[in-house]
């Protein structure tokens, strides 16, 4: 089993590419960052769940990065009209997973129930677990005030300067059901090339996983989200650079791989450099991690393929001892 | 000053042509039903209220009764194949209405609020209040259970027999702010061609109504919402009908206008009987109320203002004793 942590598009796009390259070899899990879900009029809206969701089950809108490809924004441009904060925008296709998990929700069923059940009819051919079914939120402090991070992200398009980062109910949020045993039997773990504090900090954060981590024996390995060394060019893909160089630098980091790669280390033995990124071999070699290069730009499906396989790689590889540094 | 009392299609169209034949006369106000309000989805659906708002806005579809004319249904559709509940047929731009009711009542906002927020949006020139804040449902028997009124009404499309209906919430209810200055200041109070139990009712058992409506000097005039001498052809107005005479015969009362007309005789001192139902003027005046006759089959926007003319007469003519049945 492949256990693979994060949230957003580019662990999305992972994670297909190691659906593909795993395809009948073993079952995949993926546990799903929830701190940037939000409550919308009356609505529970989780990003990456749908992300991902969307994205394993070949609806996904690829240019946009987010929602269903083909959909309609009727509903929105009325919400508009109406004087209604429209900012966060749901298509009219959608907007039915959100009144389903909504409903189901209200009536008492968890996160994981609901996020299985939609995973099962979309047929996205993954378990999907959000990270817990309490409700955590990721709030960043600004010069005119905190922002939950959706407003953020999308509303405020990540332009105030981020002064903190904290997510709120994490000390007492639960993993969801099957997140630790799912990370302590993996053959394999990987941390997806997410927003290392927005999508990953959460799930490394909840009760028990940084602990199932290090009792780990087979390999932990994180795909980097920065690339250094190639110029970024998609309009998504630049928003979301901004956000995580926002917050990882409100951490006192850089927006740097091998920044990455220190805030990962405690729980990791391997490291995906990107091809573009070699000159920071060193740097995170001397973290003490085993270093990967590989083409981690998995914009297209093959790529991801290509950086599955690297992936997979490690677990038929001779085990090499975990990092040195993490240990004890 | 006008108020008028109910809910549904009937009403709604009836409060356009009092709009049209009082406009620039006197300021109107409804005061609509909200006991067949339902939160489905996690949403708050109030169908008298979006009724009449759709209907006074000229938007809503005339063809279904309900909802906006020229509106899609890809959420409906899509909630359909995931295997939701999508028996609550919402348009994808009626949902923007639902969404921004059910984001301002969880940010606290009252029902009064935001429906008067909805009506200026939508502009559609009368006030419009709900009867109350407080949630009230109705609730009918039936041999396999209780039913919420739109589950009897829309999902099972009125075929369980009803062996009771109550309004669930109603004794504790209060009324919304200005129901009840706006029946005791009223040059004339009219009860609208609604469903007598589901809509009428609920607002009639408010604490306070039937005492205001009571301790009025000026007319109160209920129009008829059956018509036994015309047949029946609109599939919308045939579930009307089986619903009213289900929820009547609940009560004990059979689906005829002088058993409406008997069913509200304490509260009202005149009523309206449709031209072709002539034939119960006797009985209905025996029940000690002034009867009037008149075109009540008011699909057509022209019809209506000739009803609400002759409804507007009232309060000119020379004042007749209030129904003496009634008093004391």
């Amino acid at each position: 089993m492949i256990t693979m942590l994060g949230g957003g598009i580019g662990a999305s796009r992972l994670w297909t590419g190691l659906r593909e390259a795993a395809v009948d070899r073993m079952p995949l899990t993926a546990v799903v960052n929830t701190a940037d879900d939000v409550w919308l009029h009356g609505l529970r809206i989780c990003p990456d769940v749908d992300t991902l969701l969307y994205g394993l089950s070949g609806v996904r809108d690829e240019d946009r990065g987010w929602g269903i490809a083909g959909d309609t924004f009727r509903c929105m441009a009325q919400l508009r009209r109406l004087g209604g904060d429209a900012w966060f925008s749901l298509g009219d296709i959608d907007l039915a997973v959100h009144l389903l998990r909504t409903g189901r929700l209200l009536e008492g069923a968890t996160l994981t129930t609901v996020t299985r059940e939609l995973a099962e009819r979309l047929g996205v051919g993954v378990r999907v677990l959000p990270m817990t079914d309490d409700e955590v939120h990721t709030r960043v402090s600004t010069p005119s005030g905190p922002l939950h991070y959706q407003e953020y992200f999308v509303r405020e398009e990540c332009r105030p300067p981020v002064t903190a980062v904290e997510h709120v109910g994490l000390v007492s949020a639960r993993p969801a059901p099957g997140v630790l045993e799912a990370i302590s039997t993996a053959d394999l773990v990987v941390l997806g090339p997410s927003n290392p504090v927005a999508s990953i900090s959460p799930i490394l954060g909840l009760r028990g996983v940084r602990e199932a981590l290090h009792a780990r024996t087979g390999p932990v390995v994180a795909v980097t989200p920065v690339i250094s060394n190639i110029p970024i060019t998609e309009d998504g893909e630049q928003r979301r650079a901004a956000s995580r160089a926002a917050l990882l630098a409100a951490r006192g980091l850089a927006h740097r791989a091998s920044a990455v790669a220190g805030l990962y280390r405690d729980v990791i033995d391997a490291f995906v450099l990107d091809v573009a990124d070699g000159d920071q071999h060193g740097e995170v070699a001397a973290l003490g991690l085993h270093v990967i290069i590989a083409d981690t730009l998995i914009r297209d499906p093959e790529r991801s393929v290509g950086l599955a396989d690297r992936l997979l790689e490690l677990i038929s590889a001779p085990r090499r001892p975990l990092n040195p540094l993490a240990e004890g």
